[in-house]
Parts: structure tokens; sequence; C-alpha cells
């Protein structure tokens, strides 16, 4: 079977780093015998936005629907688009309506790696942030009224829905289940957002009873935050709202030393729309043309897109080799080395 | 003038380190010659809730609205009452109907205290965090629909109103002027939050051209969690929502190693009600009965509260002696040492 791979490069460095995460793959696939087929799209970006007003063309979803994935670089370019237009014309409409429901983000500290935290060994940190992708505190719902005058207000709706809830719990539950610690951490702020987070707690009281094994606790998103400065080594899995989701699984990489290289998945699991691979870190205009950019984070969600394909050897023949790369460099700038995008790429592919 | 101060120590360890707060405004009022009157209540509490079925007497606004401020312990007590409930029926009352906008919580590496950020040293944080305190994601307003069924959802409404934002806005550029590295930093999330977040960038904008001197930035509150971990030293003054400084507030003395000796102030800057002081620890239960929670927090809590009565040199008395007892201690077991609530709040006393 040959697997069908939408290539989405985007803006920025997502331009820079799709290459090397290509060239990953292609080592892993070649290594391991599996058939991909790559197909490039120039769109979304900010470029076709600037050409076509739009970040994509109308027929997107027909365009893209039967891919196995879509391996995803980064879009944004605040100076010409603004961040809303560009994400909500592309990335938040992958999420939704190819129902990518589960935004899933491991954070380990890895050998090699620079800590900002005293005091923790690689290993302390290891867990996985699983985030709800589709609804909650991201809708559209809402608007302004007055407009112009002193009495000007927005509203806007968190919309959580059983439906959404459960199955992004479910998910957690499942994949806590599988870990060693079998612990598992809800996110929520059910003191303060009085109507949808009690809401949120009572669908993770109901769901815990059919995974008795599975310890669980909850925190509260402020104090959550806190813990994970203070003791990262206690989290396993975490689940979190949509935006509590997106917070944690900036704050973990930050404080596992991370922030660059992190990975994220956006998964259908039932499979019915394809899934998206894409780096944490953005579009970085800041660093771009230099081809400085870290390309870890890309290769990272390379090996997430094979896994995801079935294919965990190659996944973990990806992993190790970034590993070894941490340790013995090449390094780029960001992690105090000297090497550019290509070189770190073209180590690691030869390592795979 | 004697000023009138109401006492609502509240639950659990609000009940311990109440009254080594007022021994330490006590000091500080003897020194410099200030008049306090203390006025004790037993509600707030859950204790209260348990007896009357609600947080409060019903003419509570009545009872407190003359006092010159409330100095406030800890409310919640989940064992037997919801946090919901206990806090909507207490605190978030006091912030809303005192109209008490201002969340305003400074954050300092302080000598003494260990950090759990690698390489910082005392001075390298030194912030506030400027938080809106009554209205944004913290809403009242909402409900759930399909109740029991598959279909069933909750909504709940976030709500920034013109007046609401750019008051919360003027206070912290007034602020981020006074200081001397005149930097605001607006906490957002436009690129994800579609509606409520775009206005509160709008309203940064339009607030800007009237403190030409005040440099400002903003980041999404993803990013800027990971930039409290990575690089504190960088912020001044941050304005965030009332989720967001919530959530900053707690990881920001985290970052500092603070967490259980922050102070904050509900303020109502026009004094047309009073403004309340509190702990940014909670009552917690699992300590509570021991005498062991460090009172800092407390104390320092009315230090701040004198300064906004108008003594800035108490304060800082109070400051100076918290500061110094850092170092030299007594500590209690928090702060990895022996002593009790009650000797640390006496040693504080006595240095005040
Ligand atoms: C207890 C809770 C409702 C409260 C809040 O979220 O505002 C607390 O966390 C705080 O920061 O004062
Ligand atoms: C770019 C932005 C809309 C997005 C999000 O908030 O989901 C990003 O921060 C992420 O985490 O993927």
């Amino acid at each position: 079977k040959v697997h069908k791979i939408a290539v989405l490069a985007g803006d920025g460095i997502g331009k820079e780093v799709m290459p090397e995460g290509i060239r990953a793959v292609e080592a892993a696939a070649r290594r391991f015998g599996i058939g991909i087929e790559w197909t490039t799209f120039e769109w979304p970006s900010c470029e076709y936005y600037l050409q076509h007003g739009k970040m994509m063309p109308d027929d997107w979803m027909a365009q893209l629907k039967d891919f196995d994935a879509l391996f995803f670089g980064a879009v944004g370019w605040p100076d010409t688009v603004p961040d809303h237009v560009s994400l909500w014309g592309s990335l938040l409409k992958f999420r939704r309506q190819f129902d990518q429901y589960i935004n899933l983000r491991p954070v380990r500290l890895l050998p090699g790696v620079p800590c900002p935290l005293a005091n923790k060994q690689p290993g302390d940190i290891d867990m996985y942030i699983v985030r709800e992708n589709t609804e909650g505190e991201y809708s559209s719902v809402g608007g302004r009224m007055f407009e112009g005058t002193e009495r000007e207000f927005v509203l806007q709706e968190a919309i959580f829905t059983r439906t959404g809830v459960d199955r992004v719990l479910k998910f957690a539950f499942e994949l806590a289940q599988k870990r060693p610690k079998k612990h598992l951490t809800s996110a929520t702020k059910s003191n303060g957002i009085s109507i949808s987070m009690p809401y949120w707690d009572e669908r993770v009281d109901a769901m815990c009873a059919g995974y008795p094994e599975v310890k669980h606790d909850k925190y509260h998103i402020d104090i959550l935050a806190a813990r994970f400065v203070l003791s990262p080594e206690r989290f396993d899995v975490v689940v979190a709202s949509n935006l509590f989701g997106d917070i944690l699984s900036d704050l973990g990489p930050a404080c596992a030393g991370t922030i660059g290289i992190a990975p994220s998945a956006n998964l259908n699991p039932e499979r019915s729309f394809p899934s998206l691979f894409e780096p944490v870190h953005g579009s970085a205009p800041d660093i771009y043309g230099q081809n400085i950019a870290n390309p870890i984070a890309m290769i990272w969600c390379g090996a997430m897109m094979l896994d995801f394909l079935g294919y965990t050897n190659a996944h973990d023949a990806i992993v190790s080799a970034v590993e070894r790369c941490l340790v013995d460099g090449p390094r780029t700038p960001d992690m105090g080395g000297t090497a550019d995008t290509t070189q770190v790429g073209m180590a690691i592919a030869s390592l795979i």
C-alpha cells in the first residue's frame, strides 16, 4: 500500500523545515519499506491569501479529503494577514471540518536539551497533553453590540457538547490506561468558570467509572500551570479543553526546554478524515529566510505521522535519531550550535 | 482618621494566617501612628453555608460597604461545599458587586526564596500582573440544553465591555508609566479566540496612543506562559483578562518560587466601594489544623492594604521585614523550616 500524504508547508519557516521533515520520513520509509506518495500544495498560506483573498481554494475539502495524512508546516504572517484571519482560514478549518478532535502533544525532557527548570534530569518530564481540538472556548459564535460607542461590548460563546467532551476524555483515559503510570489529570476551572467547567468535571466523573485502573485527579488551570513548573514529574496524561490544552502544550514543552522542537498531532481517530501533523512552533517571521530554523519539530511530526499510519518501528527509529542528534549535534543556533536547518535534517536522516 | 477594616478570615488556613496578618498591620500601625479599627465577621465561610444555606447573609453589602478595606483570608472547603458555590457566593460577589475591577499581583524573585528556574538571581523577576477582575471569561451567563441526553451541551458567554476593558488597560498603562522600565505586555489569544480577543487587542491599540513613553507588546497566552518560564526577566507590567490573569498570577509566583507567599489586591481604584486584600493561596484543607501555614502572603496583603490606604512607608516597612525573615528565618515547613505560623508571624511583627 502506498500512503498518500499532502504536503502543506505554509508560511515562513514552515517552508524551511518541511524538506527536512520529508527527508526524515523518506529515510524511515526506505529503511522499513513503506510506500509514500507526496503531493505538494502552495496553500494554505498568506501569500496565497494576498493573491486570492482567501487562505485556500473553495474546494479544499474535496482536494484533501482522500489523503492519508496532512503534513503541515506553519501558517501565519501577521504583517500582511491578521492571525485570526490566516488561522481560522486554514488550520482551524482543518481541525473542525476534518473532525480532528484530538490534539496530541508529547512532552519529554530529553538528554542534550538544556532545561530551564533547576534540578531536573532527562526522564523526569514525560507526559502527553491531550487537547480537545474542535469546540470549547474556540467557538466562532458571538458578536459585537453598540459598536463604536461607549456602551460597546462583545460576546463570545464557549461551547461544550457531550459528544465533544466525552470523546476526548475517552481517548485520554485509554491512553492513560496504556501507560505504565496509568495516571490522568484533568484541567478544569470550575471554581471560576461556573457553567462550562463544572460540566467538564461532571463528564470526567462519569467517564472514570469505566476505567477503574486509571488513577485520576483534577487541577484548576491556574494551579496546574504552577504545578507544571514546580513538579512536572507528577504528570502522565493531561486532558484539557481547547484553550487550556493550548496553554499547557506550550507551557509543558517550555518547562522541558523543547518549545522549538515540540511536535503535535491533530487526530481524527476514526480515520473518517485525514489527520494533520504540525510543529508546535509557528511560522517565526523573525528568523525566516536564514535557513536556521530547527527542523526537529517537523521531523518529530513525521515520526508521529508514521506511527498513526501503523509504523511504530519507523516512529521509534526517527525519535531515536532525533535523540542522538540532540546529544551529539549538529545543532541549530536555538540549541546553541552553528549548523543550519539542512545540516541538522541531513544528519538526522543519515542516523535513521 | 481611624481606618475601619473588615476581617473576613473564611475557611481553612485563612483562619490560621489571619491573626498574623493583623499582627503585622498592627505593628506597622503602631510604628507609623496609623489608626485601625478591626471588625471580625464569621462569614463568608463554608461553615456558615452549612448552617444557613448561603455563604453570607443577604444584607452583606450593607454590612460591608462602609469599611475602608476588606482583609480576606481564603474561602473554600470542597469536601462539603463545591468550589463554584462557595466562591461565587463570596469572593466573586465581592469583586463584581464592589466593582473591584483590578486584581493586582506583584511577582518578585526574593532573596532567600528557592527558585524553581535554573540560573535566576533575586531581582531577575520583578513584575506586576494586572488582571481584569469583573467580567471576561468569568461570566454567569449561559446554560445547558438537552440535559441528560446524548445531545446535551452547555454554553457559557465570555463578555468584554468597552468600559471593562478600557479601565483595566488604563490602570495598567499608568502603572507601567510609573515603573523604571515602562514596559507593558498584553496577554491575548486573538489567533484562536476570534471574537473577544481581537477586540481586546483593538482596545490596547487605541489606549497606547495616550501613553507614548510606554513600550508595549502583546503575546498569545500559550507562548506567554512559556515565556514566563523561559525569560521572566523581560516582563514588567502584564495586563490580562480575568482568566488569563488568573493563570498568569499563579504561574508567575510559581516561577519566582513564591506561590505560597504571593499576595493580591482586588481594587476599586475610585474608592466607591471597599477594596479587598487576599493571599493567592487558598484555604488548603490538606494542611489546615496544624498551624504550619505560611503567613507571609497574608502579611504581604496587609502591606498592600496599608499602601492603598495611603501609607507607603508602612507598606515598605512590612515588605522589608518579610524580606529579612525570608533570608534569616524563621521559616514554615513549605520553605524548608520547622517554625509554625505564629512563630513566623511574631518574628515579622518584631522586625517591623
Ligand atoms: C478561587 C478562584 C475562583 C479564584 C479565581 O479564579 O479568581 C482564585 O484562583 C484567584 O485567583 O483569586
Ligand atoms: C495558531 C493558533 C490558532 C493555534 C491554537 O491556538 O490552537 C496554536 O497556538 C496551536 O497550539 O496549534
